[in-house]
């Protein structure tokens, strides 16, 4: 069975329409037919290389939404014509520690990631979102309880807004909460919105005083632009939470000195280059943490899925064919989308 | 009224004998004849203005224990002749949330260090235990439960001891809990022998070969030769906590690498060169977190002096006459000591 999808087929070259193949159904499988794909900023790492060890041809995607179009005979969590979605993972060793507690996001011998992952199946590595349909063991296909009309703008839920609320949720944050949400892009917007539903009162931190009335949309109810000296000091030793969403190389004591005794930032992105070295006298004298998140687990993402539909809650997307997605590439590495491009699969046939 | 004290006149100067001022008791005030005073590494930096700020004449020592020999009118949880200790603080605003909630440590409007710290009485400035006798508010004055023939070993206990049994406590160390105890020195031998006490598996780790019976010797289950990367990596991804007593810039991501998920490594010593930066990777990917601790606060202090009286826990020290503390600063430079030099202050006489 193939299907049609857009990839790369080298480091340096364009998007283009591929027909890849995908497995018939097994008793555990469920087949969707993929409605939309977020394009998340992992996906241009991957595709160009810029982590090592891409294989080709690479389709990303791990922000997917679509319908049940089969479903093997051992299937009982779904059944064809529901709306689902698949994020960062589509298999895990299923039987360590780490899974049994369904936190397969640190599966002790390693997550199939949803593109780039090592699988049986041709050509021998996991192809992603950017095709009209795939296959997926049930145990990591979640069910999606929005209307269907927001379909696109749940898709970016499922690696931007799990990778925001697992931390929220690990590290308690709900009313009473002082939190910090530093960079409103793809990942942050997703923060304000979330925490702000949790019932914190939220702070977001941008370097663009551009970004003030539209981090207040969002349901920030504070907004500092980060490089006011003044206005960062107003806030020092206050917060029990800071999520910093921002992966380039920067200055992180000025978020730990914001936090109060006994406060978390917690980082989730990796830098290309080392943030300049924290200084360990603010952690000590008020015993801040550092720390950082991944993903989350399948569980703790259906939870997330059914807390966005309780609270009306997606991402704010801008949509695009599957023809521009290397204009859409050009256009994050400027941080040039309010807050994430997503992909309508459609347009591939 | 006057006592004697050895303290230096300037950063380059050697100790001396001095005669000191100690206020009459007020109503809340415990008069010391002190016994003991251990030799910490911060009474080096301070009186040798390393961190700048030091006010002269400076006389150090804040790991205090001796006799009550008078009380103030209201004082009410000592009598004259009991066996007493002070640690680092000797007073903070007592009125903040900090205060209230017994962590005078974190005290929002700063303790009064028990050396140079601001105070009404003469000099202006707090002076420490290396000193005959000391004034202090009975809320800062612990009760020693130790056989009186322990008493010089106990005093470490007032810095070295607290400052590793606040992180082990709260990080919740026990039974069943794996930790690792970084730098065999005055503050590691004491995370060793507590974190043992407290029903840990400890693994002490340490640069030097020649530490390992020593380490044995103090509790340690097992001892790793830090610069072994076979020996480090056999321990990776296995601690829930561990006690980085190294102050000076060292890799923290050798340490970390070795926490499992949701692991904590702790640093108690703030390095004078920055630490490499740490790997974010390494956090992100196992949720770890680099944390940091001071020393604790009284209730806690009183908590650990009953478990190492309990315990039958004190410090290993190597005893010196106030005529020597310019010695005893020279081989603790060079770590030349098991494990901390501690004053017997009747040789001031």
């Amino acid at each position: 069975m193939t299907t049609r999808a857009y990839g790369v087929h080298a480091a340096d070259k364009s998007f283009e329409a591929l027909e890849i193949a995908r497995r018939a159904p097994g008793p555990h499988d469920v087949q969707i037919e993929i409605a939309y794909c977020g394009i998340c900023h992992s996906d241009l790492h991957t595709a160009r290389s810029e982590w090592g060890g891409t294989r080709y041809p690479c389709v990303p995607g791990h922000e997917i939404v679509g319908t049940v179009s089969a479903i093997g005979s051992d299937v009982s969590k779904f059944k064809v014509g529901d709306t689902v979605g698949v994020g960062c993972m589509v298999d895990s060793c299923q039987h360590c520690a780490e899974c049994a507690a369904g936190f397969e996001q640190f599966c002790e011998n390693g997550f199939t990631g949803t593109y780039n992952g090592r699988t049986p199946d041709a050509p021998g590595h996991t192809l992603g979102g950017y095709s009209q349909r795939i296959v997926v063991d049930e145990k990591f296909v979640l069910q999606v309880r929005h209307p269907r009309e927001q379909l696109a703008a749940v898709a970016p839920l499922l690696c931007a807004g799990i990778t925001t609320w697992s931390p929220l949720r690990h590290w308690k944050v709900g009313p009473g909460s002082k939190v910090g949400i530093v960079g409103i892009g793809g990942l942050g917007h997703m923060g304000v919105k979330l925490s702000a539903a949790l019932g914190a009162h939220v702070v977001a931190f941008t370097t663009s005083e551009g970004k003030r009335a539209d981090a207040r949309a969002l349901g920030a109810d504070e907004v500092v632009v980060s490089r006011n000296a003044a206005e960062m000091k107003a806030h020092a030793n206050s917060f029990d939470f800071i999520l910093d969403t921002v992966a380039a190389s920067h200055d992180l004591d000025a978020f730990t000195k914001l936090l109060r005794r006994d406060g978390t930032l917690v980082l989730v992105g990796i830098p290309e280059h080392p943030h300049p070295s924290p200084n360990i006298g603010s952690l000590i004298m008020k015993r801040r943490r550092i720390t950082g998140s991944p993903i989350g687990g399948i569980a703790e993402t259906q939870e997330m899925l059914d807390f966005c539909a309780e609270h009306g809650i997606v991402s704010d997307i801008e949509m695009v064919s599957a023809q521009d997605i290397d204009k859409a590439y050009a256009r994050m590495l400027k941080s040039d989308v309010k807050y994430r491009f997503v992909i309508d699969n459609a347009t591939m046939a």
